[in-house]
């Protein structure tokens, strides 16, 4: 399969490559080349007129089927909104309600520009299935509790889960161990974890410091911070460790992670939603430490748009440092694709757009009243662009969206299918 | 002319009015019937399933030909912006330009929800004129800023205005005076300007401690806060003020305020991206003070789309006070709507869905991934709807836009014409 996508101004986000115009050839799941005036015989021709060609946005941080409860618990206490309303009507999801609520982020991932996606959550098998399906790329992580013995239960899921999906689907689903989070992460447990990763290669995705709660409870209970905490039980020495959120860090916090393999998932709109705080990202990133961009679930920062997100990410950058120049467009534009593929650990595939890597791309269309005129692309993509702007997606080399039609997802029985699961999973909540 | 809309979720925004399905009767400019299965013999019919008719929003503070710089100087020093790049490039603008500058700004604000707003620039008869052919609501403002003597020429042109535009255009337009700042009005032109308003019974647009750096500079100069210079000088005593951006008041300046008529425009978008910081609106909402949204101009904020600065408001107020119940989605929805039309003084007319009001209604399309499940319409039109998510426009009682469709703008015409513009504007700066 031979794709030819004409006549685009080419954002290849790589280093420090300016916009151009021109083609971009895919064959198979790959870009063939990148330049101007292609041809070549080939199955399809995409005219771009109009639309800018960027890497797909990669979502580092997400739990796919909370988008079945989104809306249902907004303006809530955090603890009123996981125990009252949360943790209720999660206990209340089938695997089949997992399968659907993951789909339908993955609709609303699509329709917005996100490619590829870090997903933690439980029932992993229905939404590595879902993800086979649609055609996206994913990260998958059975979230790890460990406040009650399971006997082992939940630890022989996650093997299971890498057993069975690890490289699956065409290459586009990878495997992640997921120790929940340092509050419920006892150290026999995580030290486990750890062990296993390192043995298995595998890296881990865990939850850090999300909430000023959060850094009391470990101090008490381990005259810690969250981040040494972690340090002390050997988290950073081998493997690749996602951090989601990281909102609490002081200084000697960040210097802990300095080298560390992996990086931080900055979630901007759910830490702003839950009235979390304002994670130290420029300081983490002046100190040499990968920060990319996610969403968390829906069912906190109700929208998954990540083109929210790069929004969110400077504007309070800006905020904290009362200054216009922190993390420009560029910058906050990478943290969305090449940085959160490389929390991923697929930027090796994806992230930038350049010859040999994966055809993970999307279409912008800039002729619209809000981006037009343009002084600078990179600007509006940051500032002016939202997700309904996203014209055409292609990954792995397949067109996932065209014209915004879903070409891999049945919009209407998605529709009818969430909103029936939906209703039964909240009433009498 | 009637128009009947069909089977819509109405979200009135009256007091505590909740979510009714029903139809909605227009005539001519006004709301006829609200109510369940209405019929008549109406001249158009608008098929609503899946949508929420609600008020338009109004959008109370913009600098709508800046919108032919948008994303032309992002991520600068505040007054590298505005003296490197925006003071040039303004310098260069026709008549003509501001012109074409509004009417992009209003296509933009069609397609994101707005059907009012408040404009404070130069050149105002083209943006009138731009109104009263583009059928938006407007209440305009010959900016006055007092640094040079101009031996009244601007004061002239402010009045002329007045004369010329106040009540027109099927009385969608309405006129303010507009001292520009404390920092750029000394008080004897500041009381010569509150004493026409009063005597002429006009509103007064102006606005307030947007930086740190102009309460520095108002100490040194008055030895007072911004807003006590205002207070002390007698404008909060009879006219009807629209106070922009009000980020740096302190305990005593809100409670000055107290009592005023008008309010503040909360402006959180434009705030974060100069990195200005976070107006103190919950304490000014708790102290009685209308406290409406607008988006500033698309120069400082390159979005204009106010579901946007609604998210960005109640992001904000929950972060400053480390709590998720602050400013729910209600509330903020009602900023910009019934409390935005406050500050414009046109509250009697529209910000409301009720019968005898004016027709400024916009129907927002829920039937899609992102805005599904529904279990809170409120929560999703806060936190998840983007301005492109909006359907169809309808003010005083016509029809702007419809399936997304500009119904009396050329949009290619604009876009070539600002595309052309913009570009001979910003040449060599």
């Amino acid at each position: 399969m031979k794709t030819l996508i004409k006549d685009v101004v080419i954002l290849t986000m790589k280093d420090d490559d300016r916009p151009i115009n021109g083609d971009i050839l895919i064959e198979g799941d790959k870009i063939q080349k990148l330049g101007h005036q292609l041809t070549d015989e080939v199955d399809e021709v995409i005219q771009g007129q109009g639309m800018i060609a960027m890497p797909g946005l990669v979502n580092a941080h997400q739990h796919t089927p909370m988008s079945l409860l989104k809306g249902f618990s907004d303006d809530l206490k955090l603890m009123d909104w996981l125990n009252q309303k949360m943790l209720p009507a999660e206990a209340r999801m089938t695997p089949e309600d997992i399968y659907w609520g993951a789909k339908l982020a993955m609709a609303e991932m699509i329709k917005s520009g996100t490619t590829a996606f870090a997903d933690m959550y439980i029932h992993m098998n229905e939404i590595a299935s879902a993800v086979a399906e649609v055609g996206m790329r994913a990260s998958l992580t059975r979230g790890l509790v460990f406040l009650q013995d399971d006997g082992g239960k939940r630890l022989t899921e996650a093997l299971e889960l890498v057993e069975r999906w690890s490289g699956k689907a065409e290459g586009r689903i990878s495997i992640m161990l997921g120790p929940h989070a340092p509050y419920t992460c006892p150290p026999h447990s995580l030290k486990k974890i750890i062990k296993i990763a390192e043995e298995m290669n595998l890296p881990i995705h865990i939850h850090l410091a999300e909430t000023k709660e959060e850094v009391i409870k470990i101090r008490e209970k381990y005259n810690q911070t969250p981040t040494e905490y972690l340090y002390n039980i050997g988290l950073f020495e081998r493997s690749h460790v996602l951090l989601a959120h990281s909102v609490y860090l002081n200084h000697l916090d960040i210097r802990l992670l300095n080298g560390m393999r992996g990086g931080v998932s900055h979630n901007p709109v759910s830490n702003l939603k839950l009235g979390c705080g304002i994670a130290p990202i420029f300081e983490m990133i002046n100190q040499g430490i990968t920060v990319g961009l996610g969403t968390d679930g829906a069912g906190s920062a109700t929208t998954i748009d990540m083109f929210e997100e790069i929004k969110a990410a400077t504007w309070l950058q800006k905020l904290a440092y009362g200054d216009p120049t922190v993390l420009p467009a560029r910058q906050v534009l990478r943290m969305a694709t090449s940085e959160s593929a490389k929390l991923l650990n697929i930027d090796n595939q994806v992230g930038t757009l350049e010859i040999g890597k994966k055809a993970d791309i999307i279409l912008v269309d800039m002729n619209k009243p809000h981006l037009q005129p343009n002084h600078n692309i990179e600007s509006l993509l940051a500032y002016s662009v939202n997700g309904a702007d996203v014209d055409t997606m292609i990954v792995n080399g397949k067109i996932l969206m065209q014209n915004r039609k879903l070409l891999t997802i049945d919009e209407d029985e998605l529709l009818e299918q969430v909103s029936v699961r939906a209703k039964r999973i909240v009433q009498g909540i």
